[in-house]
């Protein structure tokens, strides 16, 4: 039973359909074809406004091209010091950004709060040309806690952002489980709430390999963003392939079915593990993530049984549990289980 | 009948159908599953040596990676004047070596000439800082202008090259191509005759989104490699797919099979174009690209009819025709008619 | 009286004679003159060992050339949350690092401590490539809270570092002052105690424009080091004129007597700031920078009397004061004069 | 008798007064003291049109803090193949521009022909966002081959780049040579021609090292400028020293005495290589730069008898002979003596 991540799940099988219908004949490479084209359509449908998409293959590329139009070289990212961008994607923005600085900020449950963000904000660029000058904000939805922004939360960030110039990033690798978990529309979440850009994640949530960057107005990045979406080598020449994984995605709301079952699988491993007497929950789960403290030996004693997970850096008693699309009920049921029986008491 | 480009045609079923079949149950991101751990003995056996593969989703990706690992940053790279990662790639070999300068050399039919390579290598870094310093020589196999180099040629490049301690970089975007047309084995058209390292290309010879860097020794250069590649966001979560149609091109020599078909359509064209009256090669056909002259109101006609291909930049009179695994004899017939009923004496 | 920076003063007189002495005739450009060549001499004698030096015109460059000299592109340079390098050169050590990271630590009086770097190396790097990787530790002698490392301290940073396989590279813009407040030769304060590589600072310390990069060992940094000062520009046609002045420097050892003046001067105030009734210092006073609680509107009273100095940012009872070779007694006692009459019970 | 370059040369006494002068007291750091405060009136004066100044130390980090804030990073800069920016800047436009390319045209006499490059322009970036895009046209003023481009050559180029939106910069390390040898004013020489920003050199000139950005409108390049400048550590905390010679320069027109004395020294060396029955020039001498071609034992001969000056790279009977403002007529006569007396017939 693998709880590692969401990424190591296979893909949907409607994806795969998706792509044996994109494999018929002859297309227009590199992202002139077809899907790609109707991918700003579908999108604009979908957020209830224009918006521009660019598709590509990873998340990582998605954040950093976005990233590098938004921000000068001499610029500063203020982000949550969990943030993936700032842990996990082996300096990608600071390469696609040209050496551009992640200024690292705190805040509960995986969260920037907006007065502190507007604080940060003040104090990075006193000292003009001595300092870098902050360009972008960029949060992570779901949070790398697993929590879930709430569009008034948002819409507090984006305010102290836009109210010193700077624009405001989403990195929505999880964008699908938050927006299933909130009472909210995609269109809420996002620039009705005053994002300006947004890292679309599909990979995570059942595609083969598709992400896309949704740009709601900003037209004077876009040249950037194809620009540099090339130079880093993510215009795949058969760009029909991702384009039609978005488009399946995104039919008949299948992007927020896979991402519910995979909220509600994570919600019942959350109701066990607090009703559990030996187990807590690290942060609310408002996505797909579990974030579980237990004794390290009582983890390792789970791992010996063959549950898949890994341990959180740094801190032996917390384990990070992840369901996707594929997650069956029969592998929670398995898990629940074994923490019960797994109780000191029993 | 489209001849625009390889780029344009569909994958293969094979391909699909290894995707497909890697799409069960979990398997550990990153590339850390089966189908890439595989790949460093599937093309070990078919280079006859050991061999380090890294997949990746893009041939800029390959190449300037590639590059990015073999120059320091104030490095230069010799290359051809018609080379792909000068005039192609929208600067990402410059993006991912962090500035190293291109620098391009003539020579007939899109080749590298070893005495020119090694004249220009002695003048390019005389005035030592003041100078960048030559750091890599890169080729195309098979050449942009269709031709390719045999293994002797590709040996003098190498010696060259070696002499002065510069790496040879081999871009194989049509490596199956060139393979499929020399009388030599895989072995022969690389390490054998010198290459250090090479672009493997699948994409445009039937796979989806699939290339791979194959690195012949260096074990030094890997640790950049792998670190460019998560750098440059093309490290896929969910790589098995990329890596499964790698080891579907490698089975049963399908990469060979493919390139063959491609050839010998554009053979067959090569061979009614010398025949006509009116119209030439630019160039010898060597592989799978065609570039034949006639004059610009015969190609306007052509395309008229419905025949897609590109006109030579700066050339109004040269079109480029390419066939791919998925053209077929018939294509290829009509096109011939259309050359021969085209004939102004007709 | 100008207490803002030592930056503010001039030259020494000496310096200028320096230059202008070697203001004779031609001499060879581009750092290949004769005072140029003697720096290695010059410092391997004060470092009583053999070192390489490359002079610049500043310390922002020498900071960044070292760093990119030593620092892979994907790397991460360790430093103190106060560092010079992360918080005033605009992103220079980014930009030639190619995007390496900063990683910001905590530490009492501006230090970093041995046993909280290990930890951080140790934790940083976890995660391969998903990661940036730890590749430099810098630290700033004296410190951006004006105290100076012991080279016990140092030794201990150094054996953190070495034994994780990182060099230890010194932001000595403050250098002079540290040494002439310690009681440790130079050789002492740096290669002895386990420091790779210098920033040699003369500017602060009475010079017009000098810096240098001093390296002990690591002769495998040095192409770096001279193409990059060439790629960012700071190989000077006319070097000569930097090169004397780090001689004239050195020259009866005028960088330790311009030093210890100044951080005379700094003594005496500290001194009279600790016998006050409401003044405090922050930090120990351990070279040429004090600074000094006060309630704010006592440190504008001071201002508006004319004297100048920067208020920390974030911190508005918080002065810093900096003296120079060129600051005279009687400036020090006029503020002494100004901080007793101050005092609110006067 | 040094001809090697006219970056041997000492500083001229003025110079070195006008450092001397700016030695006094106090002086805020970082280009807000009172000499740095006074150039952009100056340069406007003499430019007879507001202009925005940035001193720097090198020609090299002029050029590139320019073309970094006029041209994106996947921009590509147009110039001569003999440009200084393309062959002996260690590829400092390229570390500065984050990778733009430089794309090399040909051109008598050094100089690019107006029609050649705007045909270059159209053709580079037809592909899109496959190819760089065309961003900044640069040329030399005096150029590399010792000719100066005069006014109406200036305006054509000036036209070609404006017309398809790419700005026009001047590489002006020998500005002042050219205006010296032109009939024009320093304004018609540059922006009445259409120079939207220009490389001001002083150090070639007499100064000790002292170089200016000179921008012509375009208020919205000089946040980049100030920006780079720092992040390339180019912004000198005692930059009071930079700015004074520059003033001094400026004042009573030394600048163009001293280009004036130079440039007299190269004519009188031009007419007794035109006389000379065995030597020629290379091209025309229009500024302090003399290519003399003569039969290598000549030179040799020449370079045995103590006449210190470079052989072109590549062409070992082509010698570059440099005036400067430290050349003295007896220099001169002594050089024609050693051309008359080594004439074969002799």
């Amino acid at each position: 039973m693998n709880f590692k991540s969401d990424n190591e799940a296979p893909a949907h099988p409607l994806i795969l359909d998706a792509i044996a219908e994109a494999n018929r004949g002859m297309a227009t490479a590199y992202a002139e074809d077809a899907w790609s084209r109707r991918l700003d359509r579908a999108f604009s449908n979908l957020f209830e406004t224009d918006c521009s998409v660019l598709p590509l293959a990873t998340g990582t590329a998605a954040n950093s091209v976005t990233l590098a139009a938004a921000s000068p070289v001499w610029g500063a990212v203020m982000c949550h010091r969990q943030a993936h961008i700032a842990n996990d994607e082996g300096g990608a923005p600071e390469f696609y950004t040209h050496g551009a600085k992640l200024v690292l900020l705190d805040g509960a449950d995986g969260k920037l709060r907006a007065d502190d963000l507007g604080r940060a904000i003040d104090a990075a660029g006193t000292h003009g040309v001595h300092n870098v000058k902050p360009s972008v904000v960029s949060i992570t939805q779901a949070t790398e806690c697993g929590t879930s922004y709430r569009p008034d939360e948002i819409s507090a960030i984006a305010e102290a952002a836009h109210a010193r110039e700077l624009p405001l990033h989403m990195d929505g690798a999880r964008f699908a489980n938050a927006v299933a978990w909130l009472d909210a529309t995609p269109a809420q979440a996002t620039w009705k709430s005053g994002v300006d850009v947004l890292s679309f994640g599909a990979t995570k949530n059942g595609a083969l390999t598709a992400e896309a960057i949704v740009v709601f107005g900003h037209p004077e990045w876009l040249e950037a963003m194809h620009r540099m979406r090339k130079r880093g080598g993510h215009l795949l020449s058969k760009m029909r392939y991702v384009s039609a994984q978005l488009l399946a995605m995104l039919d008949a709301d299948l992007w927020l079915e896979l991402a519910g079952h995979a909220n509600a699988m994570a919600a019942r491993l959350a109701e066990a593990i607090e009703a559990h007497p030996e187990t807590s929950l690290a942060w609310p789960v408002e996505a797909n993530e579990v974030f579980m403290r237990w004794r390290p030996e009582k983890l390792a004693a789970l791992k010996a049984q063959g549950f898949e997970f890994h341990i959180w850096p740094g801190h032996d008693d917390l384990a990070r549990l992840v369901c996707s699309f594929a997650t069956q009920p029969d592998d929670v049921r398995r898990l629940v289980d074994a923490l019960e029986s797994g109780a000191s008491a029993s």
